[in-house]
């Protein structure tokens, strides 16, 4: 399992992480295999999309912050249950395939660590199998 | 493939299934693997969380009731149409990181089954590979 | 990994491929497994749900409509936005359990491509690990 150190600069932000990503799985020098991108944390998450256009993800993150407003009354009591429910929606880690010893993605695609209650240090689990 | 029996006991819940994830990953006997925690359900699904405040979970299931109300009209007759919509925005399986032989979660992280349509008698099917 | 060829006839819609992907299952001749089905486009996603009465994909594809409107404004110009979404939440993979040589369902489960921005030509990638 390799760890990845990604910093995040706002509360919410998508952060194309697919570079690190790709450099772990050829380091696992697996051939065919599943790759698993995972949050150990509960307030971010990751996902694939388009990383392309970054008015992509800026609209992710309006239609995501318009579901699950920030204001709307919680009974979590530490101001951040917005982002809880986010991380769940987005999901806590992503399985990717590998294919000729490469991560495989499509054509537009990127891997994107998804901070919904930052700015903070955080942290991606890579494992190969 | 290991199945994991779970009584629900109310219509909509999130049950905490860390530790008989944790075991199961342990007889497994990986030293590094990939553990599949999935729900053969349609109106269940499972996900992971914040373990430690039971608020959050409430929350959790509060903002997505309000995201699929249950009373909106649906085409679907059994009544239940919310809660194959909510299993599937949680998702139906949850793949997460064995590493030293050992389920690997973050500190305030736990492992759910979320029940959308209880209560029933459900089972999660481990595979660690 | 094998590649699925899956022609999409309307915007949105959901495709059952569950044949094709326990024909893959059964051709890559593992007992116990995990079996990722990815799609690698950025507007159409994979998941699990009911595949017995098409009024549940009916039901849900009006409600991830009305959660995520096609007609409010958007940065991306491309006039697909929702469909990246709809994409994100639904989710780009699924994995899914292998025993016994074979695809694992619940009874009442299908896997779906989903479609939200067709018609198109998509691909399905299975990975069997």
């Amino acid at each position: 399992m390799k760890t990845l150190r990604v910093a995040t600069h706002h509360r919410e932000e998508m952060i194309d992480v697919t570079d690190a990503v790709s450099e772990a799985v050829a380091e696992a020098g697996a051939a065919e295999a599943i790759c698993l991108v995972y949050s150990p944390h509960t307030t971010c998450g990751v996902t694939v999309n388009e990383g392309w256009d970054p008015a992509v993800q800026a609209d992710a993150l309006q239609m995501v912050r318009e579901l699950v407003p920030r204001d709307r009354p919680f009974t979590h009591s530490e101001g951040n249950s917005d982002a809880h429910v986010k991380a769940m929606l987005v999901g806590a880690g992503a399985a990717l395939p590998v294919a000729g010893g490469e991560l495989r993605l499509g054509r537009w695609q990127a891997v994107f660590l998804c901070e919904f209650d930052g700015p903070r240090q955080r942290e991606l689990w890579i494992t190969v199998r």
